[in-house]
């Protein structure tokens, strides 16, 4: 067997997000039909981050195992065989110790908002949230500091059962660009809706009507409070990895963290 | 009467337009109907840039006379008023030598291509055009100085009789912005499907099948030859006026150069 990579870039609208689902349409279950047809391998696909129906990536990451990858089957090749809403940017043949998900570092998000009384963009609309009020980015990057390293995010996680929510926050900003805010998120990796809770929980202190503490009391409270913002602007932009000889630590490290983590995290 | 401008941008792919037709949704409608409700004045809406169905702008520039305008109608209430696809990011107040149409200096378009084998950027493909063979832009760069200054572009129009083409390029030129070719056009003013004729004449220059001379061939020939390229990736980026004092002589000179060059241009 060997271990095949794919980049992916996807418009999350029409997917049921990426997690193969009876009777939906999802990323992985367009991408394993795909390598059904053309490499004859039903593998399962294995991605950095499992998007929510709606969100978006320019950067996921994915692995795959097959007995061989037909020398011909290329990216332009491989990308016919695809709707348009997904494309498969690159494919690497990878060490076997390549694991999309453990081996991760790092995973990078943006959200876009819009705090112009004027609304988004009409090109941009599909992508950018519209905020009522004007947003004070010197407030929410304070409250984002006060978020950063490793924390308990019981409360912006929507649990599983007996699942640690301990993650390492290395980036939260929010920077004009254009018109719009972007709102920039990377942490070792994420729990289920924390990205959108985070996003939740900045808004109102830009706006003014929560304090710039209010987040962190949030995050120490361990009591969930934030609104999951809509995931239509969102967008997995990048996966981080440690060089090929890091990566079996690196994947033991993921596993053994979380294991360990869990009953008293 | 006072002249009110005002500073639009639409997403043109539900619109068949900028120009009100009877049964069909245009921008001009829109506009023309939103200031009759807010307003109370039935006012002919004039444009720099009469748009054609499916093609953007984010600086179409418009005026309109009217007996008073409300004090409290400003870009809020009025993109209230406006469906999401078209928005009103500017409302100025001018002088009546200020004309939209004709006092414009020059019009910037903007056109998206990819020539990525992968296609373009799920997240954009509706607004880039897919170009399948790789681009030289050395090549369509060469092409397009030779099409600089004013010209007859009877070639690159389809023609209402006997109106003049005399147009002046002032800018084209092709340049990579991520994995995206831009086309930037700039001219005092286009004819009818202009811009998408000059793309039409530069992509098989950019793909090695016609050669460089070739769209200054065209020009000089008079003959219609390139392909009419789709709208979806074009906008209207910006409008370009003189100084207050100079709208009035703009505007003058517009129109006498028009009828001048009609008959035998």
């Amino acid at each position: 067997m060997i271990r095949v990579r794919l980049d992916i870039a996807y418009d999350g609208r029409d997917f049921a997000g990426w997690a193969r689902q009876r009777e939906l349409r999802t990323v992985q279950g367009v991408l394993e039909q795909m390598i059904a047809n053309l490499v004859g391998a039903e593998g399962e696909i294995t991605c950095a981050g499992r998007t929510d129906a709606g969100v978006h990536a320019r950067g996921q990451v994915a692995h795959v195992d097959v007995i061989g990858w037909p020398a011909d089957l290329d990216t332009w090749r491989l990308n016919r065989a695809l709707p348009e809403d997904v494309r498969v940017l690159a494919i690497t043949v990878v060490p076997n110790e390549f694991d999309a998900r453990f081996s991760a570092l790092w995973r990078r998000y943006t959200y876009l908002v819009s705090d112009s009384p004027i609304g988004p963009a009409p090109l941009d609309r599909g992508q950018v949230l519209q905020w009522g009020k004007e947003l004070n980015l010197d407030a929410m990057n304070s409250a984002s500091r006060m978020l950063l390293g490793e924390h308990d995010f019981t409360a912006y996680c929507k649990m599983r059962e007996g699942a640690s929510a301990v993650r390492e926050l290395i980036d939260l900003r929010s920077e004009r660009v254009g018109s719009d805010v972007v709102i920039t998120v990377t942490a070792d990796a994420f729990c289920h809706s924390m990205v959108r809770s985070l996003i939740g929980a900045l808004l109102p202190v830009g706006d003014g009507r929560k304090p710039v503490t209010w987040p962190f009391e949030m995050l120490t409270s361990g009591i969930r409070g934030a609104t999951v913002m809509p995931p239509y602007p969102l967008v997995l932009e990048e996966v981080g990895y440690p060089p090929d000889d890091q990566l079996l630590d690196r994947q033991l490290q993921t596993k053994q963290h979380r294991v360990l983590s869990e009953p008293d995290a």
